[in-house]
């Protein structure tokens, strides 16, 4: 997701880094999936990559950005924005809760997500990735097409929704909303989003 | 919040133990604010408190029970239910959320919160345990008395919105959610709660 600082690449770099930099990426992948962001170590992410720590901390700089370049973000985020919006206006809503239903209903797909909302729970900085990789990759470009006035304030509404909707359904499991049908919670929460989206406010 | 177990008290209570199973609340409750549910241990608790590690363990049963015990509601639930019906219906949702955020606005009102939905996205005991309480001393009752049809669905979809309100806004912060005066996020988020409450689904 996020490079690593440009001076750490560079003439110095050795046959072989980048398969010690894939390594360390694939070994931090399945400790932040399996420990989450507060018990996964560099510690131990070094250990399963077979690296020294200090290898890690000059690759990537930080746990956060080490956490940023390892999670995958799920979807092609500019396919994402077209696809939201191509259709009729008044049905902007509806496609949103659709495909952001799309994604949390794939368990694959769901847990980066799940992983860097656990994380961004528990740490400030983790909270700061979360919400400018969101609002860099998805939700600004959408609002920004979406010509209406106050784009921001409507994208930070949707992700309100969007991310509870998450939580209730995926997470919490309030019933009956955990159990419904996608199609009926795009029904349910579709108008909601679209108020947000183009309503006024 | 709940209690512990009715076997685990009766004839053979010593004197003191209520001082002891209130030092092992005070700790659990520092514990799980300073390092979230995840890191608290009932080790560290138990330390804390003074006492071996079984002594809570025969107290409270479980990490997630002592958890639930520790964990005072920030606000007198059947006030607030009371305090979300008075007043003209077409404004349920905008006192709703007036009310959710005058919590959320206090910081140590808001932390019992936000410790519980953070071990809530790492923990399903603790999820579980949130979703009962949310349902059994709030949100149930106040669904109640809507006098609507299917008031479980409106209050699951009513508790997707605010938990995604105070995760987008005291959590992860998107801006200009974030820095709104409460007022406008008031109007801004009642109309949606409204629909949910009272709408046609």
């Amino acid at each position: 997701m996020t490079p690593p600082p440009a001076g750490k690449r560079g003439p110095g770099r050795r046959p072989g880094e980048s398969g010690t930099r894939q390594a360390i990426l694939d070994a931090a992948r399945a400790q932040f999936a399996a420990h989450g962001w507060d018990r996964a170590t560099i510690r131990a992410i070094a250990s399963d990559a077979g690296v020294d720590p200090a290898l890690v901390l000059h690759f990537f700089g930080s746990k956060a950005l080490l956490f940023a370049a390892a999670m995958t973000w799920p979807f092609d985020t500019d396919a994402a924005v077209e696809e939201v919006l191509s259709g009729p206006r008044a049905q902007l809503g509806e496609r949103l809760a659709a495909f952001f239903l799309s994604v949390w209903e794939d368990p694959e797909r769901r847990e980066p997500i799940m992983v860097m909302l656990r994380a961004a729970t528990t740490n400030a900085q983790a909270a700061e990735l979360l919400r400018e990789t969101l609002m860099t990759v998805f939700l600004g470009p959408l609002g920004s097409r979406l010509e209406v006035p106050d784009p921001e304030l409507r994208m930070s509404l949707c992700s309100a929704q969007l991310i509870g909707l998450g939580t209730a359904r995926y997470i919490v499991a309030f019933e009956p909303l955990a159990s419904l049908e996608t199609e009926r919670v795009v029904e349910l929460v579709g108008p909601a989003l679209q108020r947000y989206m183009t309503g006024e406010l």
